[in-house]
């Protein structure tokens, strides 16, 4: 990061910077410690912004910034979901989801989970419009998947009765996998969801 | 409640009722605001258990009484299973799972998921020892359910695979219809995993 400020171009670049940085704290801290967890405090700490700044970038506050780590979360696996859809169909879908789940979990020594999980398991009554936001993320992942599944000939209602299955087995998966500390859970997830997949052909 | 202390056993059934009341109240907290946001604070207010009593009752503090909520609550999934293996197949037991579930989110208005994924989500390295917990839950209740299948004729590797699918299926289901106040993702989860069960015989 560039440390001497030069004209306002230069600062805006800072800016920007700090608050993208600050976007990707908070989902790390979402995918380590939950929602209820995550402080203003700690996404400083781990962004290394300045404190100031956190509350000139997100003046709705935690509220604010939770949902946007929430949709850069969510569209970053969409991404990967669509490139997937360009060549393949939807087992090849399933197998990524799969693996970025997996990779995501061990690349983090087993601490990351599921931000978007995270925050629905955390959220009280007063959070409605985020557990708004947690339903929207997984029905964009599901309608994701499930377009794969009517495309490899599934009626519409099949279709998304497994696309709500992989996108909840994986989810589970997961879980089991951060509490056990071991990738086991989410391989024998993936590989019972492609032998039902092949079964329902 | 009595609320008249005629001699010492009588001291002791009160204490024996407010240290139940306590863990039950932490059971509520975790499914329905995670382990961040659960305090012994909470908890008394929920309890309605005088405020120094739980220091009595938990000397250990909040670990204490979220290991003895994690068990309890562990041990209660348990005794369905187990009630469902007394008279039936694999296919009975992943049922009374699903409808264990779907009935305890309906109940609590979407309100409430599960207790032992809500503290394996808010965990921190600080809180290790509870995530092994987690993870015993977790396995129990697969290897309740992993005893079935191997009942049914599967094979040994099969039926740990089968098993995981199941619990990790059915939490995943339970965090979607929690973002959605809708139950429909955990009856679309349980029918895909009926028709796998059996295609997979």
């Amino acid at each position: 990061m560039p440390t001497i400020i030069v004209n306002g171009a230069m600062m805006l670049v800072i800016a920007k910077n700090s608050r993208d940085d600050m976007v990707r704290a908070a989902i790390e801290l979402l995918c380590e410690r939950g929602y209820a967890g995550t402080s203003f405090g700690d996404v400083i700490e781990r962004s290394g912004a300045p404190r100031g700044s956190i509350y000139h970038h997100f003046p709705g506050g935690k509220q604010q910034l939770v949902t946007e780590a929430v949709q850069r979360y969510t569209a970053g696996i969409l991404r990967a979901l669509d490139h997937a859809a360009e060549s393949g169909g939807a087992v090849d879908l399933v197998r990524v989801f799969v693996d970025v789940v997996r990779s995501g979990l061990r690349a983090s020594d087993f601490r990351r989970g599921c931000a978007i999980a995270a925050v629905t398991l955390d959220a009280t009554p007063a959070d409605a419009a985020l557990l708004e936001l947690t339903a929207e993320s997984f029905q964009a992942w599901r309608s994701r998947i499930a377009a794969a599944f009517r495309r490899d000939g599934a009626t519409e209602a099949r279709a998304r009765r497994l696309a709500t299955l992989v996108v909840a087995a994986v989810e589970g998966a997961l879980i089991l996998a951060r509490a056990e500390h071991d990738v086991a859970p989410i391989t024998d997830v993936g590989r019972e969801l492609e032998e039902h997949l092949s079964d329902s052909r």
